[in-house]
């Protein structure tokens, strides 16, 4: 930006120009003019080779990309990275399955089918599928929910006892798991498939960092137990954390030392070489496995000082080979739709962030639609094989991409890791505590408790996001991970109706010498254009704040509207009285002539001409009005204003602020009504002018006169700024149109500025253009409006447009 | 509007200005300027004997306006109206009971004492508390659903009998009524003392137009059983009203004859009494009592025919006199509350929506927040003596205000009416058939009905708005009164987000000869200008639209950013490699020549000076971009391109379609992330070269081309328009900076324009300016940007601005 502006010019020097004008000038296409719907159908619908090739490999990107696979230049990358993941998933799978609350084998199942399902139908190559912290606590909620401990007591004959059998208990929490899962995917599929990619986008930034905030605290609570060894009582609905935590802390002292001493150390050393692994992260070409180390260690010292028989809780026996698909339990379907739908949404949003992250960075692109499908396909085949829910994890695509993964190959090459571990070794992990997995868990939270900062960020940058983020955390802390969401995401989208409800009205002024109108109130060195108030909300006006947008503008114009037409039809009235009052006289005068000259009997219908002439009267004395107001402006003329320089002070006149003026309307004012009907207005009103001198009453009215506004009358125009519309609804359009209507009985002009070319249309499709309403009143920006405005009513000369005098300001101090 | 436009001219003439330069000149005032919060709460505390007075005739208006009351002026006119109003009370609140499922005389009351404390509290002056259909049929879906019939079987020794313990069962309903009139009393007041006036604006018109008219659907169905006398069992929750529907169907054959007959002819006569009332309106002094008449004849009918025995329901006893108070029943508070929330919203809606239509036709204010206080205090008062919800009634209001009522007297006039019913006539209407105040309640809803209307109007004028209005219906209809509006109310909120989630994206171009700017797309007499892409969001760009903004941009743009940013980055890479692999030739050389010498045995760091030379390297590439990219353009210099006129042809280095570029990033391009760690490029990569021809590939590159983007890179700047933007989040200004930065790597320019002040802070709170994006990359309007983007970076000359060429637009064909 080393360009010294200061030389720049800009100069515009062109014919004024309403809307119409513009319209014509620019050649404003007709919808008429757009091909026929049958035509674009048509068109849509053509089918070609091409076409079809581009479907079937947008709906199968493996078959863009495997023939072009290279092995020679990304095998090893691929095989690298692939095992670096594919070690991760080991320890992961198995303590992701505890949060979920199925067997440890489950979770190893879920880093393996979905990943294969992905490779086929995915597009973001560097993505990891597999178990993820916050899906796995979502479907521990369901699971323990619908399977709690106490449905699954051994009976002793017909007496329950204490003891949970654990084999039914565990079965029936992996098919409802799995039930959860397919149903998810189906979702996920059914979005995907109707293009409905964008609902991630409801869940922004802020939120999704809150709600994984929350869900790791969920998942520490849910870990306590594993780590203290007791077990506290389960608890549904809101609130259910606290409770949990409370029933923990109460049962402490139940601890097993064996048990807490295993999770410490796992804990230390687990912490430790994590630290120690990112200290040494440039170092090394792959991180070292910690993960999968601890564990290895941990079931060898289970094994050998024999951890089992002192009381401390094993992973058990993890039985080999793979399990035969199963059909999802149809019947709980409508009991978990709604943590279905959550984790649909969740896992996506999380995956679909990541890959867009990768997809930039590597140049690629990833389609949110497809994503869906790949991901919903990857679920409900997984499901089918008793895995539970699955997206990308941030910890395993990270080090899938920083270990060069290229391509999913790696996905299938970590999978292959995964199914050896299940067919050969899985049995060794027989003796591993379960203290060991809790603690992975509560280790690999880390990430996600250091969102805690972004509190601090967001009180410095935006207090609605910051708000966004505190309430989504509360309530997903409150209210659990299905509830939390729902009420986090219509928080999300409810700020956006807060930001537009107390909108910020402004009267802009002219930056001197330019045609840049601002806010007067923000700005020292701006004039108000004298005459004219230019008037902007900062948002859209709509049914929220339509009724905001009027009473802004009443306060800002310093108008009483309301006052105004009263008054002024009192003057109309006063006048029509007065005249009907000459009238009665110059009848009672004929009568009297008549009977003085004792004849005829021919009688005139007096009172018909006398209505006709008191309307008459009325538009006279609007049309007084209106002439009076500019004084001496050439109204209808054309003046060249444009050249002169002498700054002439321009000159309003202002009302005076007739005494008792404010009495009648407080006493309930009879004209009122008068323009509408004047045939109402009989004599009998005549007497209402007398009885108004109290001197509570003016002592009252000075009070309103100082709190309700000004009684001045120093503008001939209103301009209405909308370029921040992004729309207009019909109560917005009715509200305009009573502005027209209202400042017009007042004569003061409005005109309406900077709408965009939707805007036209919905105001053209809301009847809102009438023979009093036209697009001549439409001017594309507040300088074309301000010109116009004040070539028609107002100012003599204006110098360049340097309009030199501020005469409202006076009045405003 | 009669001035020729055609000959007034827009002529502006001043230095180019950024943000800063215009902040700068208009000398925005920073926020320390403002005068500090203890100074402000110290001046807003302050206390004064006016500013006591006024708050003590803000808290009860009628100080003000009683004392004024001149009985001269307007005893006689109130008398007349609130006696034409006390008669419509008495058949309306005796049916309304009914809706309201509570006997009769209690909808008496509660035309009785909510009057007397609105006199006190209330601001209009001409609209009537009382009863009203919707209120009632709210409230009766309550009481029926805390008191249903079966809860009051009479016992039979220990057997329960069929029949009903009618006097406990309305006992009990009228305690339930007025409990929760009472709760929703408060929930008004103290939503009136807060300022939560604004809650009516979210009930747009089209929703409560559609809302009472789906309360009309469920008040004839509820009158159904009177009509046809009929007892269909009670069903609760959603459908309940077709489940209803279809019980009083199922039921018909057992229809009481003279019950129907009953209520046909009162059907009969009183539509064809309304007719009439309506066609001679305009004769009458007062509309005839056609209900009351009604009633009257009916009773009088009923007792000498003696329809009380031959079947058919009549009122029963009417008690003379009032109760005393009595507490509300603070045990269902939390069963009603939801309801009582409705009750609230809904009353107040109506209520206000009415006020200020005849405020304004009156020229007088009505106080939304007193309202809601005077409303509250209304039924708290109300339920204390056991009456139930009210509001002001469009009916009532209207007969008080043509009739000529001018105050609240009229109000207390009415009341007394209702008053002396209650104490002396009450007894007299014990035969009363209920079939005829389900007839009154029926015909009174005729104008409820009319609102079908509303479905076309608003199809032709707003489909957003039709849509709220059958939500809304529906809702209401199939969901109650409660849950519907909530839902609707809810869905009303969301069609903002609707509206701008899926905006419409344009490109600007110039109209030519003028300094605005529209859309490309809908304006045929628009021009690009070259090498610029003007872009705006008819909406607010924030998180649920922020990445189709960009997604948008990219297209229109034509940029394939992602492609681009890879295809830069292996240029440079391969400039690396290049310069590596000459540099490694160069130490080989050496080395032999060393060897050659074969002396020494001195070793410089030559890997170390390697890096240095290709980092070197790169920047030195994109200098070299920069300085061809405006082929000859004065970079830093300062054009005088405001006089030339010559039309040079505008040519920007159009990018080759370089083959095999596609082929290399959909193989997972290694190179991708030189730009940031340029040490982690080896020579292991030179090999990618090869290996990039065959066909299958080179077509779906084709493919992908034609599908993703063009492969062209005409332009140099891009300017978003952000002049809608109502607000900016988080989000939106992480998808701005993203644009500075993608669009920055290839080398083209970002600018803004047109951001409110507003938004400017938002920017500035957000960190979204820094040492590469400054407030100089915002213009306030579109041509200064293009002013600078031209003379910066375009076109050798501009005449007078007109550009002549569009070099993009052949490209787009």
């Amino acid at each position: 930006m080393g360009v010294d502006r200061k030389g720049m010019r800009y100069s515009v020097e062109r014919g004024l120009m309403d809307e119409k004008q513009l319209e014509e000038t620019a050649r404003r296409v007709d919808h008429s003019d757009s091909p026929p719907l049958a035509h674009r159908l048509k068109r849509s619908l053509r089918c070609s080779v091409p076409r079809l090739k581009r479907a079937v490999v947008g709906w199968l990107p493996v078959l863009y990309w495997l023939p072009r696979y290279s092995l020679w230049d990304y095998g090893m990358a691929d095989l690298i990275s692939g095992i670096s993941v594919g070690i991760m998933h080991l320890p992961q799978g198995m303590a992701y399955a505890l949060l979920a609350s199925v067997p440890p084998v489950f979770g190893l199942y879920s880093s393996f089918y979905p990943s294969l399902i992905y490779f086929i139908f995915g597009t973001s190559r560097h993505i990891s599928i597999g178990t993820f912290t916050v899906l796995s606590i979502m479907v521990g909620s369901v699971t323990e929910r619908l399977a709690p401990d106490h449905y699954f007591l051994i009976l002793n004959g017909t007496n329950l006892t204490g003891e949970v059998n654990i084999t039914a208990r565990d079965a029936y929490r992996v098919n409802v798991a799995a039930t959860t899962t397919i149903l998810g995917g189906a979702i996920q599929v059914v979005l995907g498939v109707v293009r409905f990619g964008f609902v991630g986008t409801y869940l922004s930034e802020p939120l999704v960092r809150a709600y994984t905030t929350a869900a790791a605290v969920h998942a520490v609570v849910a870990q306590l137990k594993y780590i203290f060894d007791v077990s506290p009582a389960r608890f549904i609905g809101p609130l259910s954390l606290v409770y949990t935590l409370i029933d923990v802390c109460s049962l402490l002292p139940e601890t097993q030392v064996a048990t807490l001493l295993v999770s410490l150390v796992s804990l230390a050393v687990l912490i430790t070489a994590k630290e120690l692994n990112s200290i040494f992260s440039h170092k090394l070409p792959v991180p070292i496995p910690v993960e999968l180390i601890t564990i290895v260690g941990a079931t060898l010292v289970s094994y050998y000082v024999g951890l089992e028989s002192s009381g401390v809780d094993v992973v058990g026996e993890i039985p080999s080979g793979l399990k035969p698909p199963s059909v999802p339990n149809v019947s709980i379907f409508w009991e978990v739709i709604g943590d279905a739908f959550a984790l649909a949404v969740v896992g996506y949003a999380i995956s679909i962030s990541l890959g867009k992250t990768f997809a930039l960075k590597h140049g690629y692109k990833v389609d949110s639609n497809q994503e869906l499908v790949a991901l919903g396909l990857s679920n409900v085949t997984g499901g089918l094989f008793q895995c539970f829910s699955v997206c990308s994890s941030m910890s395993r695509s990270l080090i899938q991409e920083t270990t060069g993964g290229k391509t999913q190959v790696a996905g299938v090459v970590s999978s292959v890791i995964v199914l050896v571990t299940v067919l050969k070794l899985g049995a060794l992990f027989h003796e591993l505590p379960k203290a060991v997995l809790a603690a992975i868990v509560i280790v690999n939270l880390k990430g996600m408790f250091k969102q805690y900062y972004d509190v601090i960020t967001l009180w410095r940058s935006s207090k609605i996001d910051l708000l966004v983020w505190l309430v989504t955390w509360i309530s997903t802390v409150l209210c659990n991970l299905d509830l939390g969401l729902a009420l986090s995401i219509t928080f999300a989208l409810l700020t956006v109706i807060f930001r537009t409800q107390l909108p910020k009205y402004s009267v802009l002024g002219q930056v001197p010498g330019t045609e840049i109108y601002l806010d007067m109130e923000t700005h020292k060195e701006v004039r108000e254009v004298p005459g004219i108030t230019i008037f902007r909300s900062s948002a859209t006006v709509y049914f929220a704040n339509a009724e905001l947008y009027l009473e802004a503008l009443k306060e800002k114009s310093g108008l009483n509207i309301t006052k105004m037409i009263t008054y002024k039809r009192r003057q109309e009235a006063k006048q029509i009285r007065r005249e009907r009052r000459a009238e009665r006289r110059a009848k009672k005068e004929a009568k009297r002539q008549r009977q003085a000259l004792a004849a005829d009997g021919m009688a005139t219908d007096g009172d018909g001409v006398g209505h006709g002439g008191a309307v008459f009267s009325v538009e006279k004395e609007a049309g007084h009005w209106k002439e009076k107001d500019p004084q001496g402006s050439p109204v209808g003329g054309e003046p060249d204003w444009g050249g002169r320089e002498n700054g002439t002070v321009f000159v309003i006149p202002a009302r005076p602020n007739a005494q008792g003026t404010w009495e009648y309307l407080k006493r309930g004012d009879p004209d009122s009504a008068t323009l509408g009907s004047i045939s109402e207005l009989d004599g009998d009103t005549t007497t209402l002018g007398s009885s108004c001198d109290d001197t509570l009453s003016r002592d009252l009215e000075r009070m309103s006169l100082g709190s309700l506004g000004k009684w001045t009358w120093d503008i001939h125009s209103i301009i209405l700024d909308l370029s921040t519309a992004n729309f207009i609804d019909t109560v917005a359009i009715k509200t305009i149109s009573n502005i027209f209507r209202d400042f017009g009985e007042i004569d003061v002009d409005v005109y309406m500025t900077g709408c965009q070319a939707s805007v036209v249309e919905q105001l053209e499709r809301g009847n809102f253009f009438s023979h009093s309403i036209t697009k001549s009143h439409l001017f594309p920006t507040v300088h074309d409006a301000v010109l116009y405005c004040l070539s028609h009513r107002g100012a003599t000369t204006v110098p360049s447009y340097e309009c030199a005098v501020n005469m409202r300001s006076n009045t405003r101090l």
